[in-house]
């Protein structure tokens, strides 16, 4: 007869007993995680892993606090009921943080998503150099882990959420132009606050993509572009139901695209960049030309330029409406060319993209349906991200929990 | 004891013990396919099965005409040498045809990599209906697989390359702008050609990127871009050693991206394409005007051009040299733009720009180090790919080959 080996792992990986009995745990753990509260039973059919196994395995994910019993499960199991298997929410958590031009986020749920913190601040990282900034998250941090702490729950890990070209191997911000940082180790600057959980840095708008993949407006939509607008344009791509890394986790950096060889200059030094076209210093240039902001230089407190747009719009400042329809026009043009490159089903559109969305799709459209290839165009759409400022430090959350259904044996087996 | 489970298979695929049995004969197949002859003892320790069940396999993937053995092996075998195992070229086989502008192509090997038909034949397919051309190339593969089964091959299936937006699900040309095709149900009309083996229609581009992957100068480099200067441009990306698909397979359709909203009207009926810069056409127009190409029109005898302007260019006409100039400065623009959002660690050329590369690849990369993102650009170079036009057909091979080793079952027990 013959005995179920390894069979999906790929080739070339070397098997012992341990990396099989490590990714059978991840196995039966997603299985758990995937469908929801089922039966030991369900579990070895569903696994192809027979009971034995079953049996063992779910012991050990017991002993780790990853998975848990509940009352008994009668649905689909074959005669005696038995306990229903369930994700574990009661120790083991994941939090996501993000540093961004004009504020501090923090956001974190437990093994089973449940929200234990969701807090935002407003704090003007630009302002103060990377150290200072760098010390008043850690703060964030202390304060989170602390708060989870207090709930019994201990983080898995921490994911910083920074808008720039990140350096994901050694968690290094090459160059974050908003924030005025050039080659900081964020990792090993943030150790301290936090010194027995593993801290990994993305880039916001990569994390931000995997949120609206997890848990927003296209969740499950496993071919989507994100983009948003805030002072300058962050990017992250879906592919295949895969974050878009590249070789060094630089992927998607379309801000500084030439869009335009006869445009303005950009805050990088470059002509014409797309940033300059849509990004919010450019519609406030455009739409309030009093607050002379230089192109790609930092817009202070982006919600009360916004609010003033709408006052002054109220009281009948075309310009307003022309700046916005100039920004949707652009974002139609930049959208063609991601669409064309990388054919997602849907755009989602971010910071405030998402807040203006009702006036800028349209014309985005129109310049969509005119430039991008109507193959790929007329089965994508646009949409407006409703995860709000916490989208990139949910997506930080996605990416610790991933890691934990990938390596249960990741987490410690309770002594106590 | 922990009987090892079918491990790494992604969750919610249901395991019985026939796909357990079918992805461990996979398992071992693509092992001997990527470390070459190897004892069954050695391939036991590497895939983690146990003999027993490691004999049952290769006895199976004997009789399915995949797996040979080969002299004794000492290396590395324990005791008593026994045969190792080799793939088996004996039997099955791989074709991959292309159709293009001025040309038919089709190349094959066996299962072990062994070129055993390589034909390239110059035919007007813009000249000709879909319905002629797709004739004619249900003859090339007649004739292919009439010479395979003459050395005994079967091949185990046929990819075709089209340069234009290809329906991958269902194997159907959507447009081909230079060869004039829309909505083409291409592998439907080549059924009859080989009535019994699987046909599978892609990109020409996307098939160049894989062969340029698996067997070309950027063998081995799971970041790349492969960008061909046809009549128009092709393009195909490798990211995390996966060609770039989509949701519909459309991905990669850099050509018609707006590079210049103040350039001339494209073939396509849009303003300033990328193709109307680096398309052989636009090269044709700047270096030879008197040959009055529209843009975006059909090139006749690219071959002929080419050697005509090295001719011109011998007797001094500096128009060939401005022209060569711009393209690169454009290829240039684009490839930073390419490197912005894939960050690859290469920029393979083909077609014309590896005939002309090294005079184009120098202005491309001054113009790539102004415009790119340094993180990215820095760890990015350009290449010429030597696989010339047999570049899309090899890939089509390389995609039946990896089709085989994904599920050997397809590929039947011979009964002899």
């Amino acid at each position: 007869m013959d005995l179920p080996g390894p069979g999906r792992r790929s080739a070339g990986v070397p098997a012992d007993q341990a990396t099989i009995r490590r990714s059978n745990l991840s196995l039966v753990l997603r299985h758990v995680s995937e469908s929801g509260p089922c039966s030991r039973s369900a579990a070895a059919v569903e696994t192809g892993l027979n009971k034995t196994t079953i049996t063992s395995l779910v012991g050990e994910l017991q002993a780790r606090g990853l998975v848990k019993e509940i009352g008994p499960q009668h649905a689909g199991s074959v005669g005696r009921p038995g306990l229903a298997l369930a994700l574990d929410g009661s120790r083991v958590g994941a939090l996501g943080v993000e540093v961004n031009v004009d504020y501090l986020a923090a956001f974190a749920t437990d093994l089973a998503g449940r929200v234990l913190a969701d807090r935002r601040i407003g704090f003007d990282a630009m302002g103060n150099d990377p150290g200072r900034s760098l010390d008043k998250l850690a703060q964030v941090i202390g304060k989170t882990v602390a708060d989870l702490g207090r709930l019994g729950v201990a983080p898995a890990g921490i994911t910083v959420a920074v808008p720039g070209l990140i350096d994901t191997a050694t968690g290094t911000v090459v160059i974050a132009p908003n924030l005025g940082w050039h080659q900081v180790p964020v990792a090993d600057r943030l150790r301290s606050a936090a010194p027995d959980v593993p801290i990994t840095v993305d880039n916001d708008a990569n994390l931000a993509a995997l949120a609206e993949y997890r848990s927003g407006v296209a969740m499950g939509t496993p071919n989507l572009v994100y983009l948003t607008g805030e002072v300058g344009v962050g990017c992250g791509i879906i592919s295949a139901g895969r974050l878009l890394n590249g070789a060094d986790g630089f992927a998607g950096e379309a801000g500084h695209i030439m869009v335009d060889p006869a445009g303005e200059r950009c805050g990088c030094g470059r002509i014409g960049c797309w940033e300059t076209k849509v990004g919010l210093a450019a519609l406030v240039r455009m739409a309030t030309p009093d607050h002379a902001y230089g192109l790609g230089q930092v817009v202070r407190d982006p919600e009360e330029r916004l609010a003033e747009m709408e006052q002054r719009r109220a009281e009948g400042d075309p310009r307003v409406d022309a700046g916005i329809t100039e920004v949707g026009r652009w974002l139609g043009r930049g959208a063609a060319m991601l669409i064309n490159l990388f054919n997602p089903r849907v755009v989602v559109l971010g910071g405030y993209f998402a807040q203006l969305a009702d006036r800028i799709i349209p014309v985005a459209q129109t310049e969509l349906d005119r430039l991008g290839m109507t193959a790929a165009t007329s089965r994508c759409g646009f949409a407006a991200s409703d995860l709000g400022f916490g989208a990139a430090s949910r997506g930080g959350v996605h990416v610790v929990i991933e890691r934990v259904l990938s390596d249960p044996t990741t987490i410690p087996i309770r002594t106590s």
